[in-house]
């Protein structure tokens, strides 16, 4: 499994590199957006987009253009979260971020280009009918627009050093991560276009694996590697920032983590058998065992 | 024919006024988007689409979507463009700019929800066939994105105190603004779909008035109204940057504005006769006139 990965990871990354072709204006915009693109991101959503495919139609291929597109607008929302108005991060992945290699202002204007870029890439996508399309840029606008991703991020922002309830991280983190990752499986169903109770199953195991990766991201924070996670832990305590184990405790968190594995696991359990499973269950395993 | 103008701008903002629906995240991103769209924008750029369509098929009604798209977009630029990393401007049309109202942080979020929304709002147009809407999609993707928009914008502020040329100019404007004023003519050149002559002659003449839009602009820094204007003139001058003006002193950027004038109402005059002009003619003097 760990090789399907690889080899879908590669696939992405193939398409990435020559996905931003350069204008003719003579600027290094291109290669500031191509920088963060390929500044070692983990390419989940677009592998988990073409796992989900592969096991509803056995074709992969169709997915690509969308698996670029939600890489690109994670990747954009990346740029401007690092921001100094924002993070102010000057690593990411161990890397310098965007700004601190460009200038803020190429930043800011990278991000909106690799935004822009993402429906430019859909809508361009000669594998896939107008309809397709239209479904994909219809569900890839709201998860990463003002009731999605964007909506998520202002959420969080405005919650810093503020005391937040449990409904309230789960808004912000359904929103700010989870929109772009039930994207990804949900983007493959729009393709595929499956029974309505297999849409379901699948969209309630892309909500449970989405709140999964954040939960796991608070553990992460506490008793993580710095070293593979290429960033300090114990930064939301140190930052006073509302977290799953600052509002459950460890075992609190443990055990919500627990809960929505078993819950993803049986939404899997309710697809038919003609559906091979095995690659899906896998990103469940990644997602609890994940070390960075 | 001022009178017609004023009917489709008040539609335009009739529609712009509903279309920001609150989410239930419990911010004010929403608000802050509204801000900038209602801030007192000319709507030139979706008064265009709808006058072209209008002269197309005598039913602008199916431009609305792409309008208030075009809007959207040009509205995040500006909210961008204004930010302290770019031009730091506190405020535009006599208004207090974005960041000043809500904050760098949310101005910059408030931009990227923006520019998301507009795809959003294109896919969701139920007056229009997939395969419309596709082409919408294509095409505003590239106006505003890297070889577009931002790409012109990059270039604009890249060319900041150096000397460049007038080609390196106009590269910038065809780039920076043209895109965007072209998307509106063409926008509905996709929806109206008329005979690729006609479609021909409607290119040229958005790619001339976008020029001239940008040529006005220059001017008016020197000899326009500072009140009507709603910013002080002479700023290109101080702040060292290459405009038309300092390229070909006044009497040359007038010569090329009527260059420009007369070229666009040559395209009109390439259009069959079933077409009713008048209004793509007032949108020429519209631009030579202008004081604000």
């Amino acid at each position: 499994m760990k090789k399907l990965m690889d080899k879908y990871i590669s696939e992405v990354d193939a398409t990435i590199s020559h996905a931003i072709t350069t204008s003719d204006l003579g600027t290094n915009l291109e290669e500031s957006m191509t920088y963060s693109l390929t500044a070692g991101g983990k390419r989940i959503r677009p592998v988990l987009l073409l796992l989900t495919l592969d096991m509803l139609t056995n074709d992969y291929k169709k997915g690509l253009a969308p698996a670029l597109g939600v890489e690109m607008i994670h990747t954009y929302s990346l740029i401007h979260d690092d921001l100094p108005a924002m993070d102010n991060d000057d690593y990411r992945r161990g890397k310098l971020t965007n700004h601190k290699v460009y200038g803020e202002w190429k930043a800011i204007l990278a991000g909106d280009a690799l935004l822009t870029k993402a429906f430019e890439v859909v809508s361009h996508d000669d594998s896939l009918t107008d309809s397709v399309k239209i479904k994909l840029i219809k569900r890839l606008s709201s998860a990463s627009g003002h009731i999605g991703m964007v909506g998520g991020q202002t959420l969080d922002m405005q919650s810093e050093n503020t005391s937040i309830d449990v409904t309230t991280l789960e808004q912000i983190h359904r929103a700010k991560t989870g929109a772009l990752i039930s994207f990804a499986v949900m983007g493959a169903v729009d393709i595929a276009q499956p029974d309505e109770t297999v849409a379901r199953a699948l969209s309630d195991y892309s909500d449970h694996i989405g709140l999964m990766f954040q939960i796991k991201d608070d553990l992460l924070d506490v008793y993580g590697d710095e070293q593979k996670l290429g960033k300090s832990v114990g930064s939301d305590i140190e930052n006073d920032k509302s977290t799953y184990v600052s509002l459950l405790g460890l075992e609190g968190a443990e055990q919500k983590l627990q809960y929505h594995t078993d819950a993803a696991y049986n939404c899997l359990a309710q697809l038919p058998d003609q559906y091979d499973t095995s690659a899906l269950k896998y990103i469940i395993e990644l997602f609890i065992n994940r070390e960075s």
